[in-house]
């Protein structure tokens, strides 16, 4: 087994879902990630914590959604399952990341909302989501398996204690802000975070991140203002999508167009009225991601580049008791910034050309 | 996909498990039984099941439980999945069969008790354990991977409701009977069955019958005399036996050797009192197994042989309320009766050479 399989499996347990002894975790296993599942097992009987497998398969999945059609019942038995679980473990890897590619858009729904009490269950634990490199993501990323997993292991096993230090200092910045600025090639938008808090996702749950890797501080913005471009190609929907721009006026997008793709994108901002606003203001900050994969996963967390993501926002970034935005959606679109960009807060510029005010560099 | 995996799927859910509209279903998924699942899930979802997929991954479970050492926590999550699950479909079928080998007997013993309450949550449904022909089963029967194939699919792809029919002629018999006397070559035992009733095993939930193949009857005898030979060659405790012979007083083995694993049947016979005694007598009556491949689930349900297990009785065959033998073991071991062998109920011959009382070519 190649050691950073046992590494990435340590991060998981410890770093990411704190896991003790007498968690009872359930582990999601995708078809193609026996390998990593084996090693998080292996680190679970030396946690003492409990273990149950499911198997993440899109083809198991595809084929009930399709048999079923659009009735579903409510699984009980699977939300009594999460109901009872101290810890989610995702770990996806399949062999085909377009398994599920013809099941109608009204069954997915549909099973959704049959799956809605099990979700928030879900939720309601210690869970992280994480990815196995397997040749099918290796494929997703135009990259070589050798290539590609040299990639996923970068980004994920990272000194996170050093990066969540790191990623504080923004964090700071942003909750004593008022007003994000962000200009680039195509961009010049203004957002409201007065009262907002900032999340410092540092892969773990200590942090409110349920993401390995994740390396981004994400905040949840109002009030958008002004135009911006999202350069950073990507599939959304299943569909390839390129060169978005959005403008927008009183929080809200009144235009958009796109290189690819325009016509999803009109189709997300007409799924509700929630979906015209912005959910998130993400700023990524791990610089092991050091290219595009068409993976959001990897993608958002890249450093150099800063996500807006249409659609709903996180409780944890709300005052205690406040509702954020709230629609059926959340779709990240990203935007390079490593030249030409700046990002400030409250005039003061805080980001310039991928490089931040406290670093070495950096050019007020 | 080969139709014989459509047709197994369909035997299982609506022969052997009998899913109805609203069953909520837990599936479990050997790491190379992928296929039989998949069409298994179309088929849960035509009848409108719930389904979540379990992994059942020996190399996981290996890993868990060395990592655990003998320590382990009884699951409360899985305990409450299974106590609101309606039914519990086992697919084995992974890419080693030895793949558990080294894990030491206390660990194992450890983890099963921690599990008493999960297996008895699991018995409670309607449970249904059969297997994917995989490569790793090919191998252990000595046969090649297209080949074992069409010998798995012979077994499993049964007019049920016929060979349903059948044993209930033996079932009736046996039900009718007092004593049972088996001769053969190196066999003269007798057995009390009084008071007992015969298992129709017919592979399905309707019949008592929890195997996919199943295919014979089976009761629970005592006061057993009398000297057994078991010619067919198995694997007990992953040790290879051969040509094990007992010898019974007042229902206890006395006397005890093997050609081949004669430590084994002796440390199997020193569990506990009720390892020295018989837990089943079974007559094999699917004709479409037509050869030994060193799997219980197939061997011992093969026409023309009898099985006898050392330890535990199956309550089913008991009167209410009558506990049978009892044992932590249930060791099943097969005797090829095809040849000079008679099997006796109360004095008549009832199957002679293999061939029944009520079947063409019986000779008296």
């Amino acid at each position: 087994m190649d050691p950073r399989v046992r590494e990435h499996a340590a991060v998981l347990v410890d770093w990411s879902a704190r896991i003790e002894a007498g968690d009872d975790v359930v582990l999601s296993v995708g078809p193609d990630a026996h390998e990593l599942a084996v090693a998080v097992a292996e680190k679970l009987g030396e946690r003492g914590a409990t273990l149950l497998a499911t198997y993440g398969s899109g083809e198991l999945t595809r084929a009930y959604q399709r048999a079923s059609g659009e009735d579903f019942d409510e699984p009980d038995h699977e939300l009594a399952l999460y109901e009872a679980a101290d810890v989610y473990l995702r770990i996806g890897g399949g062999r085909n990341t377009s398994a599920t590619a013809d099941v109608p858009g009204e069954t997915r729904q549909a099973y959704r909302s049959a799956h809605q009490a099990v979700r928030e269950a879900r939720f309601d634990t210690r869970w992280v989501s994480t990815v196995h490199p397997t040749r099918s993501l290796a494929q997703q990323a135009n990259m070589a398996y050798e290539e590609y997993r040299d990639f996923a292991y970068d980004a994920i096993l990272r000194d996170w204690e050093a990066l969540a230090d790191e990623m504080a200092k923004l964090k700071a910045r942003l909750d004593a802000g008022s007003e994000v600025r962000l200009v680039g090639p195509g961009t010049d938008l203004t957002m409201s975070i007065e009262e907002r808090s900032a999340v410092n996702s540092a892969a773990s749950v200590a942090y409110d991140s349920h993401n390995l890797p994740s390396g981004e501080v994400f905040t949840a913005p109002y009030a958008t203002e002004g135009e911006v471009t999202f350069d950073v190609p990507m599939t959304i929907q299943d569909q390839p999508v390129r060169d978005v721009t959005l403008r927008f006026e009183d929080g809200e997008v009144v235009d958009s167009d796109a290189e690819q793709g325009a016509a999803v994108i009109a189709d997300v901002l007409d799924t509700d009225e929630g979906a015209r606003r912005l959910g998130e203001l993400g700023i990524g900050m791990n610089r092991g991601i050091d290219r595009f994969t068409d993976s959001i996963l990897f993608d958002e967390k890249m450093g150099d580049t800063v996500h807006l993501a249409l659609g709903r926002a996180y409780d944890s970034c709300l005052p205690d008791g406040e509702t954020g935005n709230e629609s059926a959606v959340h779709v990240d679109m990203i935007t390079d910034v490593s030249e030409g960009s700046r990002l400030e807060i409250d005039g003061d510029v805080v980001q310039r050309n991928g490089t931040f005010q406290w670093e070495d560099g950096f050019d007020g």
